[in-house]
């Protein structure tokens, strides 16, 4: 399969290019662990939003070629009116799908936004903002960069 | 204050040099948001750990210019045995001490390491690892990349 390398200078670029999409405002940010640190760490520090938090989930495949995904350890957003969910990569969806029925059901006051980098078009749910659509493997620098 | 520029590259340099010091192992990695969770980040995908989370801190001027800090957001460890918790500096080593405190009084079973990129010698704890000396103010890539 054709794969491209994904630099840093690729994802700061990249996130220039969605802080001038996101056209809501939230007062905290939620990474989709590992995807959305790096993510959630850069945006967090451009708006300056010292909550910047993180969910972790865990994807199986279930009987008859369903993908399953449990999300655990939800940060306390209590405090939070609105909150931007952030990954790397919207692929089939079922992580982002799963990610905000538990954020909902947890917090029904709170408005939840989504933002990515890349987004597959065949994925069951779009994020709110994303920058590139995804038509090939990507290597992300975090996975790729560290080692000799 | 003399300030430098720490780069996205230095960054990489300086997870490299940190992985060869790293000499035990653990099965999770805990950020201290915000500036721990890029380091978790690469450091999770680099060993292959899926078990990266993120706790949060909150410091302020206490009376009589005592820095307090408080720690929330404490991810599930039950399933841990060792755990790899890692910040971009320790500066007072208020934050340090805070959260393992919290941590270990809610996992006494868990081993706690710690990791940075950054130390003070004047810190009341040094990590277990740590790359750099902090001799200025350090003007972190993530803090200042985004925007025009």
């Amino acid at each position: 399969m054709h794969r491209i390398y994904y630099s840093y200078d690729d994802f700061r670029n990249d996130l220039n290019v969605l802080t001038k999409k996101i056209d809501k405002d939230f007062d905290a940010i939620l990474a989709i662990a590992r995807g959305g640190l790096s993510m959630a760490h850069m945006l967090g520090e451009y708006y300056n939003i010292r909550k910047v938090y993180a969910i972790n989930t865990i994807g199986y495949e279930d009987t008859q070629k369903l993908q399953s995904v449990t999300v655990f350890n939800i940060p306390d957003l209590q405090d939070a009116k609105s909150v931007l969910i952030v990954d790397d990569i919207v692929d089939s969806g079922d992580t982002l799908i799963e990610a905000l029925k538990i954020l909902k059901e947890a917090y029904p006051q709170t408005n939840f936004y989504t933002a990515s980098l890349f987004y597959k078009k065949s994925a069951k749910i779009a994020p709110n903002w994303y920058v590139k659509e995804a038509k090939t493997w990507i290597d992300f620098f975090w996975c790729t960069d560290l080692g000799d």
